[in-house]
């Protein structure tokens, strides 16, 4: 049998096929593997959002504050509780990964005090050390970030993790699944491991909400928090998450004092009291439109269940694999994430000297051919992003196909080696 | 000639009465005196939001970056800049409007070392003062926020403030259209008067921006940040702008290090570099929709132009005072907002000692009445907000009779004096 007949035979057996119809698809639709950058937009968000427009905002007006904005962000936080492992009240809505990096990485060093170091390592998103980088200067000369070295810029050994984290270290920062390589940390052992010399942890969840079973309560897990844009499917530049453990919630600061923080927001005190609970962490206004487009979202990934999507997920990056090994390796091409399904979230990087061309061959094919779209990432790698809610077995192998065809032929050299887009 | 006659007049007189259309009203559309909370909804921003969700969400998928997304906060800023007497790089759209208060003034404490003191007014917006206050605790035991006392809490003496300013101040925040009362400070000569002192100020534009046309380059203005969800009709939560002037730009730092500031965002250096110009103050990834939604807005500004809408504001700001003091003011209310023109923005104060309860009876009307929504602020005021670009005077009038029906009837007795509402 060959591979694209295997293919639709898997996508036939697929236990979540009916939910790709749940999703918006264009006429001219490419194969889209890019969900680990940005989500597809779910139909039902399409119908929800036109009833936020014209119901909420056009007609209910500032009353809609009253009727369901005002507890939004916190709802929304205990949809995506159990999908994460955290308890409901411990999980909110609030700004960007960015600031509720900021935010959460502030209050540890505040409970730390006297430790001056804060952990990382060379695989995580720069948004993340450059974070941590501006809180160092603000914290003063005598605080240090410090970067684990990773194997090749795609896999970190746990001992070299461990060997930079001692009895100074207040905070250690990781994305949970690296960005570049998909490689997968083992929560539960680096939370442990930081908890012996008394640091805490904040986890970037971004790759791994959505795409896998995260499970931040049986990992003890201190701090996390992620975007929604990607394997949640809530919509471009969503509003973000965060988590603070039930444990943590009482002493832990916000740097940022914000309305929506305080304890009685409409009492319009001239004096600051935090609120109790997960609600301290939040700021000022939240982008209602788009975070009313996270809901809907949310409600697929419950309706499919994360174990669920994870089987999904692990069968089809398996699939990308050994069709990327029977057809890609001997172009060229190497495999940038860990073999071992326990160490990869749910994208494939492969890595190419010519990664950045193929992309652009792939994504703007010559003639009537169907786009693909993976994403790349400097300097020599595809991303492929699988997303079991919508990605076919089908989809994965004629990627594959393609990109072979793009290398076999050089297909590759018609376009330009000039860094042009933004993504 | 009967008031309401009069105010039918005005109305067929109005240069700008054909943006009303142009609006979104439901069926059952109240008499909406709000907008000073919320903006209502351009009829334009519908089905411009339909094209981002689905073709740029839907179809277009991450290309979207490329195609516009990633230039969206900085061409708002440009499409703002003129509204508020800015030039088209002093601008930017990002985050909510604590957050930016809260970047903005970390920055100017920096290029202010040694100065220990911010001053602010107990006019100001609570988040103002609260971001101020937790500023202060995490810079350090010297650091203080000092208070200028309001007149009862709905106008400023200069000289008080004055007073306050010295050669320790390293901040000045006021907002510039006060949120209780709408009375307005002078930009100029408070600008100068901090300057004299060597001190900054960030001015909170929330209530001014869409309201009335703001001089910041005239008035040598340092730092500004406001919301897009009042006058400006970005819709609920919509992101806010914040300015820097051309000549702070370089010296002010960013406490929050996010990839959006960074120099080259999708080159993914693990070292921070800030970008140049206004770019330095965005953080993270912003929410696209929420953003999306302001441009058809500040179109509809444009189109209007600031000095039609101040013009036709004052026109209605005095006719709702001069129906006031004929229907309501031998009922017990008295009027919170400065009689001058040139003192007050775009939202009238009524105090009454039933204010509560007067508001509640406006809003949930018995029988068949028309609902009328302006909204309450503790502890006795109630605000009348004026939107030129859809408020009519016969709307006015209309709010004002039906105040004065619910005082003499007190109809307001049927309410309960319970605080269930958050807004």
């Amino acid at each position: 049998m060959n591979r694209y007949q295997q293919a639709l035979d898997l996508d036939a057996q697929d236990p979540l096929k009916h939910l790709q119809s749940r999703f918006f698809f264009g006429c001219d639709a490419p194969i889209y593997l890019d969900g680990n950058s940005l989500g597809m937009l779910p139909r039902d968000t399409v119908s929800h959002l036109q009833q936020v427009i014209t119901r909420q905002w056009g007609e209910r007006l500032i009353r809609s504050w009253n009727e369901g904005w005002y507890e939004l962000s916190a709802r929304l936080g205990s949809l995506l509780a159990p999908l994460i492992g955290a308890g409901e009240d411990e999980v909110i809505f609030s700004d960007s990964t960015t600031v509720n990096l900021y935010k959460l990485a502030f209050g540890a060093l505040q409970i730390r005090p006297g430790r001056k170091k804060i952990v990382t390592d060379d695989l995580n998103f720069p948004t993340d050390i450059y974070i941590l980088e501006g809180l160092a200067r603000q914290m003063g000369r005598e605080y240090r970030v410090e970067l684990a070295g990773s194997r090749d810029g795609m896999t970190m050994d746990e001992q070299t993790l461990d060997s930079l984290i001692d009895t100074d270290t207040a905070l250690v920062l990781l994305s949970h699944t690296a960005f570049k390589s998909g490689f997968l940390y083992d929560m539960e052992s680096v939370t442990e491991l930081a908890r012996r010399k008394g640091a805490l942890v904040l986890w970037d969840l971004s790759h791994s909400a959505g795409a896998l079973p995260v499970r931040l309560n049986d990992a003890g897990a201190d701090l996390a928090a992620g975007c929604s844009y990607k394997y949640l499917n809530g919509g471009p530049g969503a509003p973000a998450f965060l988590y603070v453990s039930s444990a943590l919630q009482q002493q832990l600061p916000s740097p940022i004092w914000g309305w929506f923080s305080e304890a009685d927001p409409f009492g319009f005190s001239l004096s600051y009291r935090p609120a109790a609970g997960i609600r301290k962490f939040l700021t000022g206004t939240p982008p209602v439109l788009s975070l009313s487009a996270v809901e809907p979202a949310l409600k697929l990934l419950h309706e499919a269940g994360m174990d669920a999507i994870r089987t999904k997920s692990l069968k089809q990056t398996q699939f990308l694999l050994d069709t990327a090994d029977e057809l890609l390796v001997r172009l060229g091409c190497t495999v940038g994430t860990p073999r071992e399904a326990h160490r990869r979230g749910s994208h494939i990087s492969l890595r190419h000297p010519e990664a950045y061309r193929i992309c652009r061959a792939l994504i703007n094919p010559a003639g009537d051919r169907q786009a693909v779209i993976p994403d790349f990432r400097e300097s020599d790698t595809i991303r492929f992003g699988i997303a079991p809610l919508y990605t076919r077995f089908s989809d994965v192998c004629r990627a594959m196909e393609r990109t072979a065809e793009i290398i076999s032929t050089e297909e590759f050299a018609r376009h330009s080696l000039d860094r042009d887009g933004v993504t």
